[in-house]
């Protein structure tokens, strides 16, 4: 079995014949220099641009594909018909998990406003505390829209701090699920881009937020409609966003979004972590030896599959 | 019994004759502008300035003083012999822990890098994850130093994390203490400020930890004796430090500190939440009714209590 990975060196020490390596393959390495000619049976797509990738996709011979990202849509618009592709969610729950804990925590506790002081060289104590704007997680309702492994996991990581987490998935009947926004002061979007979901949150549904609702969105940029956020903001209905993901992503310098006080960016880290890429290496090695072990790897990507 | 409150409508409630009110209790009210006359039993110190804690304390005729704080230094400094000190603890520790947990995932996530990126319109995404300086708390080894009733929260927080917490107390062993502070991916100061505490963090203790290790400091700014904070940052061996409180505080506006990129600041809010004044006034009824009805109120401050 002939299988193409990245050229990076956790992925490059696979091919050792030591405990680290997955004997009894051909394995080749890519880059965007560089993409191996012939026939392959797998590929492992990771970290690099569209180009590589439909070149690779393009592959002949190709049974299977694997992405090392927990979104799809990128590989599905190329992906050549009878090419089965997997996955790796697992790969990323965790972190992203983490990275929305840590965004709501910041938002209530004022780290963005306090940062903004700083930068003025501003000790900016609120005089009283009833309008200090601070607050904890306690008592707050927390809808995490699109519910599946990482959903749960957020879950698990609020309850400590005494939110109260309802999750809405696909079949989450409508009333319920519009109930659920309602009323929730935290609205976290884990939801993928699918024809369903794209710019599910437009001026429609940002009205039947709460007043000062806040935004979390570690799905996809384009689940939002950036213009209706930016009036939902700048009108004061939300309280503020998070977001990791944009639409457009990078986003532009000329953009609105960038200078609004209450809302906080990161560029699309959320499950960044500094050891993601041996991680990366050691969940290939594990759904190679399934491969060769006859096994079912964890992460298909089965048709008509939602949220 | 006479009792001196602050004049705050949620103070004000508590004379009233309704369930909200403490019957059987003379109350009366005093700001910045106005310190009644006359003897009193019990006085609730809370959001005043030294002048006029002094003349409250001055107050004839005064058996007990309760501070809705939890560092006590300040009320001990003008104590007059025989008046019985109370704090408030309980009323503080749950935001100061999730502060604590919001302030160190904000740091693992890169909050503060991404909102200074963000202020110069720059979308700044890693190119690779390894040297992304990006991680969660998962593995990483955390000393709270002062181990009471905060650390004892702000470790349940932690454990959903995956961080390996050390408690340290004044009966830890010297030996412990310094080896879990020299193995410490994080230490997490609590500590009260004490003679015995006074400038503890310092450039010998610095040099003992980690390379890269980051310092958060809920304590009080004292502890720490700031030119040696900065040389460690400046130097590159801490990892960065998240403080609520500095020395001097506040910090003037010529202070290095400021302009350290990797120190993340908040201005001594840590246990700020809009409802603390609600929960304050109903944390000094209960006060009021177990000192009317002879029971021992909680947060009796006994001498020589360290940490």
């Amino acid at each position: 079995m002939r299988v193409l990975l990245p050229d990076l060196p956790a992925f490059r020490a696979l091919a050792l014949h030591d405990e680290h390596g997955v004997p009894g393959l051909d394995l080749d390495f890519y880059s965007t220099a560089h993409v191996p000619d012939g026939p392959a049976d797998g590929v492992v797509l990771w970290l690099t641009g569209p180009h590589t990738r439909a070149r690779l996709l393009a592959t002949p011979g190709l049974a299977w594909a694997l992405t090392l990202t927990a979104g799809i849509e990128h590989v599905q618009a190329h992906l050549p018909e009878g090419v089965q592709l997997y996955n790796a969610n697992r790969l990323h729950d965790r972190a992203v998990a983490v990275h929305a804990v840590a965004g709501m925590l910041g938002a209530a506790r004022g780290f963005h406003r306090f940062r903004d002081a700083q930068a003025r060289r501003d000790w900016a104590s609120p005089a009283l505390p009833d309008h200090s704007g601070l607050s904890t997680l306690d008592g707050l309702k927390v809808a995490i829209w699109g519910h599946g492994h990482i959903g749960r996991i957020l879950e698990g990581m609020l309850e400590p701090f005494g939110a109260q987490v309802t999750g809405i998935r696909s079949a989450t009947p409508p009333e319920e699920r519009d109930a659920a926004l309602a009323e929730a002061d935290w609205v976290v979007l884990l939801l993928p881009s699918t024809p369903d979901t794209r710019g599910i949150v437009n001026a429609e549904l940002l009205s039947r937020l709460k007043p000062g609702a806040w935004l979390s969105n570690l799905g996809r940029g384009n689940l939002i409609v950036s213009d209706d956020l930016l009036a939902a903001l700048q009108s004061g209905h939300l309280g503020g966003a998070v977001l990791d993901v944009t639409e457009p992503e990078p986003l532009p310098k000329d953009h609105a979004l960038w200078g609004q006080p209450n809302l906080i960016l990161t560029p699309h880290i959320a499950s960044t972590t500094e050891d993601l890429v041996p991680r990366g290496a050691r969940l290939t090695r594990d759904f190679l030896l399934d491969m060769l072990n006859g096994r079912e790897p964890e992460g298909k990507v089965t048709a008509g599959r939602r949220y």
